[in-house]
């Protein structure tokens, strides 16, 4: 373990953060809120810690492995969170450090549950703040990083593999600071124009930067109590093709700018994504639409719910907690299948979905035909033996998980909904869930166990569990 | 595909079944109940065209490869239940043909789950029938013709294997026929030495062999209305231990007779077996003490409920569904865990969770040492690579169909608890879920789609999945 270049990049997240707090501060200042102040204290503090950690550790050796990659990531990830959430505490504005902490890593993960009965209470630059983490965490803070610093020798591959979701990280280009230039100008160009099409439909600015924030990052912190049901059918609907489009693949993106169609059209990924999207709504809409006025109505509010639930950003129109218990089964698996691998998404990820169905379909096709072999193919590429077994631990270990979560979450008392759907929602990083923690509910009433259950569920999904788990092998701090 | 050799063989089964009906009509003679001769005009229907069946397509190559014994062990298993289910309804004691099927084919998956919301409104006859049906699934009515019938060239194999439940059947002995002996003898001890501690603490004659056949199959069909809560709490223990001892691999007893103790000692299945039974005893019994008269008498139902859904039986004393919601999903992981590979019990096994979690352990271990490789050991022994991914491939194929029937069933509209606890319950092979079709329920409400729908997976899991999978892949029914 090289440690003193983790000291290093702890302490470079550190005043990449005191950076990042400079916009809310600029938005107490707009909005004239003095407890806006605690930014500035909070910012001081962090870039003094992060600057002289970064002086102190200056590290001779800058070589990191994956291990190293992944144990930066991890830590970086909740230092960002324990200290994001110093100025609502501080403020008082959130008065339990824990709910604030939970608050943040659920605005960083880009998950979106929220500890607050009533969000409206929040002062302007806290909710600016909240929303923004979103915007931070979804593309990954360690990416901006390797998108401005330097880091020699191709280091930086470790940092972005262990923050970017998904199966298999393709490099866009050969150096790895370009990778990440590129997938920040393109989330950064997607953010603009999801602004300027809510500011045509007459949008607040203010409401139009956070809500943008919270699609980008597929985080879903509303900054109204009743979510996105009182915008209009307009702004509504700008939302729902844009959370889709911040679940799609960047690099098809990227694609689509090199004029490589071909490569757009084969992908397996996008084909399953945009298969799901619309099996769900139609299934969905047959099964609710005799609770709407419309079936039009009952479609705009389907494909809200759908492409907020898969994209796992959690912003909401309708209720769908008291919709049919079939509609809400469909729900919590879109919950765990998610949005496409390099997106800003949750969940398990289509690809990784359409690898484990084919290869349980390549399973049966041998014992009906025990003599060929059926080689699974991913955009028209045959894929290696070696992804298939990772999926498959992936899958594995991230069902341990998640029962051992909804064991310890379930000592608190609440009825299998609540229960299985508050760690579903957190771990796939969504927002809300069923029942207690529904669309209209909130997380505030678990205990302090059953938090800190559901923040660590946020960041293992968040990060894809090995950073996470990781930290928790004796192996891992052993001295070489 | 040998196709005569698949007719010969489903002949086989209908006329061992025809002579195993002979008990149930004397039963009937016994009690004097003239509902009972429907036994003999189906045994005799079906004596007639099994007989016939082996008859016309007597093969000339009794060849058959695992293909084939797949095959022949899913249709045998879907015939036995469809002409079990006969004298149920054409005595009119269960009018509902469909309803009828379900509960036969759960008591030879040795499920237990009843459409039947009064258990003693049945003939004595028809409960004799209905508790012996699990007897017999218990250890497989393949594996039994296996051991009176003398099938050429060791191709008893390909039957056992696909009826036996367990990741892997080692043979005992070089000769398949000695084996399923062996087994039988096992079985019918056991059986025997249950009903004799029966009879001792006084539980008459019916009682004791309508339990005992429904403890020895692990299926859990009682003949009582609140299944065992009357009895005493002696029966109740001698239960709750015969419960325990038939979820053991039957391998286990074949060791103790050669004396072979130290191949029972080093047993990676019955550790894990018994320290999850004693860790579920504790955990259940801290969590529900307050509920109980005395620790002891709260030691005593949660044993037995302990012993009864993880062994997937599903006798029960007391009503675990009002217990609080921890104990609620330890139970259910409990269902999804279930016995012993090789035992009579069902869910995934916990030979199989071994390896997952070894698998899984081994998989981070590589995370934190990159260059070292951490062997999988079971019993003292290596596991090969090819059971690994074996059993990953099951756990896969296993949640996919888990997750399908849950869906299907959600069209009900039930609550939660009862739509996934359904599943788990029949799927798993135990019996009472929770909710609506918990102890005290039954499953008469549900529509026909769902009966059909948590048949098959009664019948799925009870053949570990492959059997039955492979008679909707189109390849299977190709001629060469």
């Amino acid at each position: 373990m090289n440690r003193r270049m983790i000291a290093y990049i702890l302490g470079a997240i550190l005043l990449t953060e005191s950076v990042f707090m400079l916009l809310p501060l600029i938005a107490a200042a707009v909005y004239q809120e003095s407890t806006g102040f605690w930014f500035l204290w909070t910012l001081l503090g962090a870039a003094l810690v992060g600057g002289a950690m970064m002086l102190v550790s200056r590290p001779g050796n800058k070589t990191i492995y994956t291990k190293e990659g992944l144990v930066a990531v991890s830590l970086g990830w909740i230092e960002l969170s324990l200290v994001g959430a110093l100025p609502f505490t501080l403020s008082g504005e959130i008065p339990s450090y824990l709910d604030a902490v939970f608050e943040i890593i659920s605005g960083f993960t880009t998950t979106g549950s929220s500890i607050l009965p009533n969000v409206e209470e929040l002062s302007r630059c806290m909710l600016f703040w909240r929303s923004f983490s979103h915007w931070l965490g979804g593309m990954g803070v360690l990416v901006f990083m390797l998108a401005i610093l330097h880091l020699e020798g191709g280091q930086g591959i470790h940092l972005l593999r262990a923050e970017s979701p998904g199966p298999s990280v393709a490099k866009m280009v050969p150096r790895m600071t370009d990778s990440s230039k590129i997938l920040y100008s393109i989330y950064l160009a997607l953010t603009i124009l999801q602004i300027i099409l809510y500011r045509i439909g007459g949008m607040p600015l203010f409401d139009s930067l956070c809500n943008t924030f919270g699609t980008a990052g597929t985080g879903g912190f509303a900054i109204k109590a009743d979510s996105f049901n009182s915008y209009t059918a307009y702004e509504q609907t700008v939302t729902t093709v844009f959370m889709l489009l911040f679940g799609v693949n960047f690099s098809i993106y990227f694609f689509l700018l090199r004029r490589k169609f071909d490569l757009v059209y084969k992908n397996t990924e996008l084909r399953w994504y945009l298969a799901i999207f619309f099996s769900a709504v139609t299934l969905i809409t047959i099964n609710v639409a005799p609770m709407f006025p419309s079936v039009g109505n009952a479609i705009h509010h389907v494909a809200f719910s759908v492409s907020s639930v898969m994209t796992t950003t959690g912003y909401c129109t309708a209720n769908f907690d008291t919709w049919p218990e079939f509609s809400r089964v469909i729900l919590i698996f879109l919950m765990i299948i998610g949005a496409c691998a390099g997106s800003t998404g949750g969940g398990i990820k289509v690809s990784r979905l359409a690898i484990l169905f084919k290869s349980a379909h390549a399973e049966l096709h041998r014992l009906a035909h025990p003599n060929t072999i059926k080689v699974i193919t991913m955009d028209g590429k045959p894929v290696s033996r070696e992804l298939v077994a990772q999926v498959r631990s992936y899958f594995l270990v991230y069902t341990i998980v998640a029962l051992g979560s909804i064991l310890l979450v379930s000592l608190d008392g609440y009825d299998a909904s609540t229960t299985i759907s508050a760690v579903m929602a957190t771990y796939n990083n969504i927002g809300p869930g069923l029942g207690m923690v529904g669309p209209i509910g909130n997380f505030s009433a678990f205990s302090a166990l059953s938090k800190i259950v559901l923040s660590l569920d946020m960041l293992l999904g968040r990060l894809e569990l090995y950073p996470m788990l990781i930290l928790a092998l004796p192996g891992t701090w052993k001295r070489r």
